[in-house]
């Protein structure tokens, strides 16, 4: 595949938030940067394939990050403007820049969020449901028309409010994305593999775990896959790696049109790339000036990395 | 290369501990069974190449022990018995089985130990000084006749007391192997990648950093590599799994007769599989009941695992 070629998939369509982040890190900070997972993940998939967003905003939201977003050719037809200030995250990482530790969450606008499909995303092929409240996936998931495949992510405080819904969710999804702590909290088993075997019963035919540093594990009926994380010796900042992630896994499957073991994982490489990338700077800088020849050469690379022959 | 065809490769000798180990986990407990760096290592090797062993162990060292390490054709010339009682080690494990708690460590024999290599073993090609006090590592190296081979593994409290012995020894090493804690402490970096670097430049080749059951990594001038940890449901006890894991790297490598990147990669996996059985049961019990065809399946299933396409 030729990624120069422009986008040529079905589109996909995130659903999920649109935010301003303060964050700290012990490379630099910065202070109301756009960010927020629907960001993240429609500019990643951008890359691959036509994106669109379904996310709120406030009336102090900056043109000039609408105008960023719009570049990447994202549709914005469903990024509702609404009275009323921008959901705003504030935190910061120490040096285990696994662990996100939020200063302040100021939800504003994204408290009243209900997702309102324009009518012609109804028909969006690609359809990734970012972290939001599992009532709200269920209501876009209601609102999408025979999907070819939906991607799900979650977080703790969903598995701890509302569990039942996140596995309504669950049975309604393809694949499933989920951190190593969340996965572990969903099932309530220690073993990782335990666990995303019991996420399989719960309906996804994928389950993806991400793992942060250590890459991500894909388990299916029939296969299993490991990715390393890319080796990277400089990450300004971590907020948004899963997010990137999923949307260069959506994009990428969206652009081929398969969801085949062998497409799924080769996206699964997509996804580790665009994360890799979106954490080297602050916000979405590094993906807004991301090339497509840097997307192809890293994914050589992580092929590199992975090669081993038979005993 | 069909390992049913016996022990091929040049001899791997083992420097190290032989212990009586009382570990407790969430799964059992053994009290006083066999343990040590070496044997796990040199029983791990034997799979694939001749083994010998140098170590010493009390009067109270049960011969069934010496018997069972001989069974498999392990050459115990080197076995040094000496009065008083073996080197133990009592410890548990919480369900994060990465992290082991020491209760007691009773030195015993091994405080005294001054490792005194047979005339015929100083012509060894392949050597894995395991972890002891760097000292005696160097005094080893200083036995051997132009080895073609030397691998090195140590821990925390020789970084934090003898660091500079430990540097003399990584000049003189071809493979320096460790975990991640091990890394940055010796590099002082948080960056497992720029510590792996560093190493590199303390002399060694390759540098192989085991992360548990997340996988390892290799560096080398230039290549990277990356192994995942095969995915267990059902580990009973993870004592001696960096060991084992030694032992298949060396074992491999010995029996290639080659140290190509390729052959290390394939080593490393070796090393994966070798560790992966060991962790199932307590003491070397699964290693003992080991089969060769179980080896190479679980090779095959591990590539299989990391198989990825061009985008």
């Amino acid at each position: 595949m030729t990624l120069q070629s422009g986008q040529l998939g079905g589109p996909v369509l995130t659903v999920g938030s649109v935010a301003l982040d303060s964050v700290r890190t012990p490379f630099g900070e910065v202070e109301e940067e756009l960010g927020g997972a629907a960001c993240y993940a429609s500019v990643s998939a951008s890359f691959f394939t036509p994106a669109r967003i379904v996310a709120v905003i406030g009336e102090d939201f900056p043109d000039e990050h609408i105008a960023r977003i719009g570049e990447r050719g994202i549709d914005l037809a469903g990024l509702q403007r609404e009275p009323g200030k921008t959901f705003r995250w504030s935190g910061y990482y120490e040096y285990d820049l696994n662990q996100a530790h939020t200063v302040k969450t100021e939800l504003n606008v994204f408290e009243g969020f209900r997702p309102d499909l324009p009518a012609d995303y109804r028909a969006t092929p690609y359809v990734f449901l970012a972290n939001i409240d599992p009532a709200l996936q269920l209501s876009v998931l209601d609102q999408i028309r025979r999907p070819k495949l939906v991607a799900c992510d979650t977080m703790n405080y969903w598995l701890e409010n509302a569990r039942d819904t996140v596995l309504e969710v669950l049975a309604r999804c393809d694949i499933a994305l989920m951190n190593e702590a969340e996965a572990r909290e969903l099932v309530g088993m220690p073993n990782l593999i335990s666990c995303a075997r019991q996420i399989l019963n719960y309906g996804p035919g994928v389950v993806i775990i991400k793992k942060g540093e250590h890459g991500s594990m894909m388990l299916t009926r029939d296969s299993y896959f490991t990715a390393p994380g890319y080796p990277l010796e400089e990450v300004k900042d971590p907020t948004g790696a899963g997010d990137s992630f999923a949307g260069g896994l959506m994009g990428y499957l969206a652009r081929c049109g398969e969801t085949d073991d062998s497409t799924v994982r080769r996206a699964i490489i997509c996804g580790t790339v665009m994360a890799s990338f979106a954490v080297e700077d602050f916000s979405l800088d590094r993906l807004f000036r991301l090339t497509h020849d840097e997307i192809a050469e890293r994914y050589h690379d992580i092929v590199a990395m992975m090669r081993v022959e038979a005993m």
